[in-house]
C-alpha cells in the first residue's frame, strides 16, 4: 500500500508533473504521518490467521457489538476475553461460529482453520481453572493445538508425574497456579520444555493477589520458566502460540 | 526458693513476730516484684537439659566470655549462635568439649549426654547450608538425635525421592529454602510429618533477602507446613526440638 | 496393589509368557505413570483416620455434595472449610452425624472415635475466634483433644496468667491473633510447649489484613514459636495434630 | 524584640517622624520578611532550659565545632546526637563540662540545672541501649528526671513484673524495642501511664529495619501508646520531655 | 478485694486454723490463677472517672446491650466506637444521658462530671472529620477540655496561623490529616506542644489507605510529634488524655 | 485591603486617636490572626480567571449546591471534579453554562472567556479516557487551548508517530496512561515539550491500581518527564495550565 | 541533512539516472534504517544551546574523555553529572571553561551564553544541598537563570515567609526535600508557580531512601506541584527548563 | 543405563536366578532409591550437547576447579557463570579452550560444534551489558546463533526503528532493560517474535534494584512478553534457547 503511494510519487516526479520540492513534501508527510501505521499494517499481514482480540472488561455490549462487526468484515477469526454472558447473547444474535467459555469469559467467532504443534495448559487446583481455560482458548484459536491437565498440583505431585510422558512431547508448556505457585518450577525440573507460566489471583493472607504465587515462579530454581503478569492467561496463551509457531 | 521465702512469713505470722498487715505487706512485695522471676526459674528447671543460648552478633569476645562463664557454672550445655572464629579461640583456651561449626557460626560447649527421636534437615541448596547447620547444632544440642540431607533442591526433585523412605521415620523435618523456596511444601505433600520450614536469604532480584522464599512457604498447598523467620535456623531447631520431645 | 501388578509382570517373565523386554515395558509404563499415584495412596492408608478434606470457597453447593458423597464412601470422617448454611442444609439432607459450626463455616461429618493428646487453642480478642475455631475443629477431628481460651489478648495479660496451668499441660499450643499479634511470642516466653502462631486479618490502618500480627509473630523474640499462613486455622490444626501424634 | 521594633516605628509615626506610607512599608517589610523569625524567636525564649541540637551524621567534626560555638554563645546547653568519637575530641578541647555517651554518639555541653518529674525509659534488648540511651540523654538534658530499665524483653516477661511498681511512678514511659516490637503493647497494658514506643532497626529478615517492630507498635491492642519513627531515640525523649513538663 | 482475701488466709494462719503449708498452697493458687486480674482491676480504680470502651465493629447490636448493661453497672461513663444508628436507638431505649455523634460513629453514655486541661484536636479536611471527632469525644469523656478546629489543612496554611494563639495554651494537640499528612508537623514546628498525629485514611492512588501520611507523620522534620495508627482517633484521644491528667 | 487596614491603624496614631500600644495590639492581632488569610486572598486576585474548585466526592448534593451558590457569587468558574449526575441534575437547576463530563464527572459552571496557549492531552487506552478528561476540561476552564488524542498507546506505537507533528506544536503536553505506563516517557524522547505524566489505576496483578504505571514514570529513561499521583487528572490539568500561563 | 538526501534521490528519477523502483529502494531504506536518527538531529538542532548529557556513573575516566571529545567537537556546552574528582582532573587537563561542582558531582564544559527566565532552587536542610545543586547547574547550563535557597525547611516554616517574595517572581520553582518532604506542598499552597518536586534519599527508618518524601509529595493537598524520581536532581532541572523556556 | 539394569533382573528372574519376590524388592529399591536420578540422566542425555551451569557465587575458586573437572569427563561444554577472574586464572591453566566474558564474569569451556537459529539479545543502556552479555553466552554455549543490539532504548527510540528489519528475522527476541523497563513491550509491539524480558537492577530512587522495570514488563500493553527474575541473563538465554530449538 504504503509503496503504492511512494512509487506514485516518484513517477509524478519522473514525469514532471510535480516538482521535487513536491514531492519531498509528499513522501515527508507521509513518512512523519503515516508510515508507521503502514508499517505495521504491512506485519499484520505477514501473521495471517492471527485473530484480533478484544478485551471486554469495562465496554458496554453494543459497543463491543460495533467493534466486533468492524473487526469481523477483515477477519475470519475474532477473540474476545472477559466478555460476560450478555455480550455472549448479544453477539450470538449477530454471527455464526460463535463459542462461549463461561468460566473464564472468553468468546470466539469463526472457525479455527488448522491446529499444529502442541501446547500443554497444566493448572494446579480448581480455582486456576478459569485463567487455565483463557490460555487454553487463546492459544486454540492462534492455531496451536492445545492439550490440558486441569488441577494437577504440587500438594500431590504424584498426579503430575502419571502425565510427564505426555508433558514431554509439548513444544511449549503453560502452567497456571495460585497459592504457592510452585508447579511451574517443578515442571520445568521434569522437562526440557519452555514453561510460560502463569501466577493466579487465588490465594489468602500473605498470599493475596496472587503476590506469593508469581515471586515464586520469578525465582523458580529450575531454568526454562519465564512469567507472565498475575491472571493474565491471555498473555501466556498469546505468547505460547508464538513461541509454537517456531519453524513451522 | 520462692516457697521457702513465703512460708517463713507465714511461719513468722503464726508465730506473731510479725502482724497481718506486714505479713500481707512482704508478700505484696513478693509477688510484684519477684515472683516472674521465681516462678520462671521453677519452669526452667523443668526442662533439664537444655542449653542457654548466646546470641553472639554484636557482642565482643571477652563479654561473651564473661557470660558464659556464668551460664557454665550452673549449665552443663551452652549454645552460642553467629559466633566469629575469634569467639570460638578465645573460648576454646577457657572450656573443654567446645565445638565450632564455622559455616555457621555456632559454637557449643559441652557433652549431649542423650539424644532421642529423629528430626531431618533437608536443604535445597549449598548457600542454604549456614542455616541448615544451625538448625541442626541447635536441635542436637537440645538433645534430638538429628539427621541431615544437603543440596536436595525442588530443581532435581529426584533427589528427593531416593530420600523419602528415610525421612518419613523422622518425628519433625526442617525443610531449608532460599531461592523459590518450593522444597518444605513438596515435603509435606509427599510424607506425614510436621514440617518447620525455614526460608533463607538467599535470592536476588525479587527474591532478595528471602521474601520469595518465605512467602511461598506459607502459602504452601500443601498443609502440615509451619514457618520461622527467614534465616531463623536456630528459631526451626527450637522448636523441631521442643516437638520431638513430646510423649517421652 | 502396586506389589501385585509387578509381582504378576515377574511371575509372567519367570513364566516365560512374555518376554524380558516386554517386561520392562510394563514395568516402566507403571513407574513412569502411575507410581507416584499408587505410593501415595500406600502413604495415606498409613495414616487412618484422617479426614479428607473440602475447601468450599467457590464451588457450588451441588458440588461439594457429589465431593463429599465420594469421599464419604472411603472414610468415616469428612471435613469441609469456609462452607455456607446452604451447604450445611443440603448436606445434612444426605449425611448422618454431620454438624456445622457457623462462625468458622466448617462443617465435620462422621464421629470422632478417639481423642488424645492436649492441644490449646488460645483466641485474643473476639474478632479472632471464628480462625480459632477452624483451629479448634481441625483438630479435633483429626483426633485431639482440644481445649480452648477465647479471649485473652495481651492489652490484659493478667487474663492469660490465670490459665498458664492448664496452658502448659498441653502438648502444642495453637496461638490465633490480629491487631498487634503479640499473643503468641508471651505465650513462648512463659511457657515450654511448641506454639503455633495463627495471625488473623483483624485489623485497620497499618494492620489492615493481618501483616502486623503475621510480621510480629515472624520476629517473636522468644523461640519455640512458627507460624502459619493469615487467617489459615485449618492449616495450624492440621500441623498441630501431627505434632500432637507423635510417639501415640 | 519585635515589639520594640513595631512600638518604634508607631512612635515615629505618633512624632511625624515618618509617613504612614513609610511607617506601613517598615512594617510589611517585617511581617513578610523578618516576622516568623521573631516570633519563633520569642516562642523558644519562652522554653528556658531547652538545649539547641545537632545532627552531626555528613557533617565535618570543623564544622560541628563552629556551629556549636555559636549556639553556645546564645545557650547554657547544647545537645549533639549521632556524633564520632572524633567529634567529641575536638569539642573537649574547646568546651567544659562536656560529656560523651559512646554508645549512642550523643554529645552533651554544659550543666543541666533542673531535673524534674519521672520520665523512664525501657528497652527490650541489649542492642536496643544505643537508641534508648538516646532518648534517656535528651530528655535528661531538657530537664527531665529519668531512669532506665535495660533489657526488659517480653520473651522473659517476668523481668518487667519486678519493675512495674517503679515504672507505675512515671509521668511518661519511653519504650524502646525491635525484633517484635512487642513491649511498648504490654507495658501500656500493665500502667495507665502515656507510652511513647520506639521500634530499633534491630531485626532480620522479615524484621529488617525494624519494620515489624514499628507495625507491631501502631497496631498495639493496648491503647495508651504512640509511637515515633524506626530508631529516633531523640524524638522520643524530645516529646516525652514536652509531655513531662505538662503543669510544671 | 485481693488484699481482704491474703488478709484472711494470714489471719488464718495466725489463729492456727490453717497449716503453713495450706497458707502457702491457698497464696499460691490465688497468686498464679487470679492476680492479675485481682491486681489490675486495683489499678483500673486508680484512674476514677475512665469510662469502659465497646468497639462496637462485628459486634451484634444485642450483644452490645448487655454487654454495656454489665459496665454501667459499674461505671458511671461508657464510650461506644465504630457503632451504628441502630445501635444508638436500642441503647436509647435502656439508658439516659447517652449521645449519638453520627459521622464518627461514636456513642456515650453518662455525665462527663469535670472537664480540666485542655486538648485542641485540629484536623485538616473535611473527610478528616469522622476521626477527629473521635478523637474529641474520647478525650472529653476520659475528662479533657477539647478544643476543636476542623478543616486547617497546609494547602491553606494561613487558616493554621489565624488559630496559633490559641493553640499555643493547649497541654496536648491532636493533629489529625490524611492525604499528605503535612499537618502535624508543621504544627509541631509552630507550637512547643507535645503533638499526637493521626493520619487518616483518606487518600487515593499512592496515598491510598492513608499510607503517605502516616510516612509524613513518622518522618516530621520537626520534632515533637508521634503517631498513631491510621484512623486511630481513639487512640489519640485517649493518650492525649492520658497526657492532659499529668500533674493533676 | 490589608494595607487600607494598617495604614488605618498608623494614621489613628498619627492623629492621636489611639495610642502606640493601642496601635501595637491592633496590628499584632491582624498579623497573627489574619496576615496570611488576607495576603493570600491579594494572591488570589493575581490569578483572575482562575476557577475554585470543589471536590465532590464523600459530599452530599445539597451542601454541594450551597459551597457552589457562595463561589459563584465572588466567581464568574467554578469547576467540580469527581461529581455525580444527580448533582449535575440539581445544580443545573440553579446555574446557567453549566456543563457535565459524565466520563469523568467533571462538572464546569461558566462561559471560558479565553483560550491561550497550547496544552496537549494523550492518553494510552480507552479505559484512561476519564482520567484524561478531568485533565482536559481543568486545563481548559483556567484558560489553556487545548487537544486530545485519545487511545494511542506504546502496543502500536505507529500511531503516536502519526501524532507527533501536532503534538511539537504544544507548550506542554499531558501524558496519560495505566498498564505499563510507558507513553509519557517515549513521549518525551520524541519531543522537545515538558511532560506531565498522569498513571492511571488501570491494571490488574502486579500493576493493580497503576502502581507500575507509577514507577515506569518516574523511572523514565527520557529526561523532561514529571509525575503526579495515580488518576491525579486534575492536578495534571492545574500545573500545566501553571505552566502554560507562562510568559503570557 | 534528510531532505538533502531525499530531494537528491528524487532529483535522480526526475533526471531518468534512477528507475522508480530504485528510488523507493533507496527512500524505504532510509526510512526504516535512519530516518529516526535522522529525524531526531534535526529536533535536536532546533533546542540550539542544549548540552548533551553524560551519566558517569560506572563508566571510566577514559572512556568519559573519549565520549566528551566527540560530543565537545558538535556541541558547546557538556554537561557531566555524578562524577568523581579524578574525572575532572583528567578533563580539565584537555578541556578550558571546566567547572566542578563537587557537593554533587556535577561537571560543566563551555560558557553558557544567555541566562534567562527565572527558576528557583529551594532545598529543605542542609543532606538535600547536593541534589538540589545537581538540579541548580542542570538548569542553568541549560539557559536558565537560576537562584537558590538553601536551608529552607518546614520545620522552621518561618525561614520560607521571608523569601516568598522573592520565590513569587519565579517561572518555576524546584522544591528539594527529603525526610517527610513537605516543602514543595507549603511552597505550592502559598504561590501559583509551577513547583517540581525532587524527593532525596535523606531519611532513615521509615523514610528510608526517600519513601515517606516522595509519597507526601505526589499526595500533596496543594495542587501545582509534580514530582521526579528520588534524588533526580538533573531530571528537575531539565523539565524546569523545558518549562522556563516556554513563550520565549 | 536403568534400562539395563532392571532388564538385568528380569533375566535374573527368567533365569530362575532369583525369585519373584527378590526381583520386586531389587526393583522396588531402585524405584524408590535412585530411579528420579537415572530417569533424569537418561532425559538428559536426550538433550546433548547442553552444557553443565556452575553458578560461582559463594564457592572458592578450588571447589570450582573440583566440579568443573568432574563435569568435563563426561561433557564437552561447561558454563560458568557470577565466575571472578581468579577463577578464570584457575581454570584457564586446567583446561583448553576456555574464554572468559569480564563485563558479565561468564566461563565457557569448550568449542560450540554447532548454532542455529537466531537469538537477539537487545540492551536498553550500557549499564544493561553485563546481564545482556550473560544471556548472550548462555543462548550460544546451548547452541543457538545469537546476534546483539547493545544501547537502544526508548529514550532514544531511533536506534530502535533502524535495527527492526535485522530483529522481526529472530526466533525468539531477549530484551534486557533496568531504569523503566519499557524497551522489550516497545520490541513487542514492533515485531511478532517471543520476547524474553530481563529487568535489570540499575536504576535508583523508586526503580532502584530493578523493580520499576519487572513491574513495567509484567504489564506490558504488547502481548508476546514474558518475563524472568530481575537480572537473570542466564535464565532468559537458558529458556530462549528451549524456544530455539523448537522444530529443529
Amino acid at each position: 500500500m504504503w509503496k503504492k503511494y511512494i512509487s506514485n510519487i516518484l513517477q509524478n516526479i519522473k514525469n514532471n508533473e510535480i516538482s521535487v520540492e513536491q514531492g519531498y513534501q509528499q513522501i515527508i508527510e507521509s513518512v512523519t504521518g503515516e508510515l508507521g501505521f503502514a508499517e505495521v499494517d504491512i506485519a499484520r499481514s505477514l501473521r495471517t490467521g492471527f485473530p484480533e482480540v478484544v478485551f471486554c472488561l469495562n465496554k458496554e455490549d453494543a459497543d463491543i457489538l460495533e467493534i466486533v462487526k468492524k473487526i469481523k468484515s477483515k477477519n475470519e477469526l475474532v477473540l474476545l476475553t472477559r466478555a460476560r454472558e450478555s455480550t455472549y447473547r448479544l453477539l450470538s444474535e449477530n454471527f455464526k461460529e460463535i463459542q462461549f467459555y463461561n468460566r473464564s469469559g472468553v468468546i470466539t467467532i469463526g472457525t479455527i482453520k488448522q491446529k499444529a504443534g502442541l501446547v500443554s495448559v497444566v493448572s494446579a487446583g480448581t480455582s486456576d481453572i478459569p485463567i487455565a481455560e483463557e490460555a487454553f482458548v487463546t492459544a486454540e484459536i492462534m492455531g496451536s493445538k492445545v492439550e490440558q491437565y486441569w488441577d494437577i498440583g504440587v500438594a500431590g505431585i504424584h498426579r503430575l508425574f502419571s502425565k510427564l510422558g505426555n508433558l514431554r512431547k509439548s513444544r511449549v508448556i503453560i502452567a497456571v497456579a495460585g497459592m504457592d505457585g510452585a508447579l511451574p518450577g517443578v515442571i520445568a525440573g521434569l522437562t526440557s520444555c519452555p514453561v510460560i507460566a502463569v501466577p493466579t489471583s487465588i490465594g489468602y493472607g500473605t498470599g493475596t493477589g496472587g503476590i506469593a504465587a508469581i515471586l515464586t515462579m520469578l525465582n523458580s530454581c529450575a531454568p526454562g520458566v519465564s512469567v507472565v503478569n498475575i491472571d493474565n492467561g491471555f498473555g501466556a496463551g498469546y505468547i505460547a502460540s508464538l513461541i509454537n509457531r517456531i519453524g513451522m
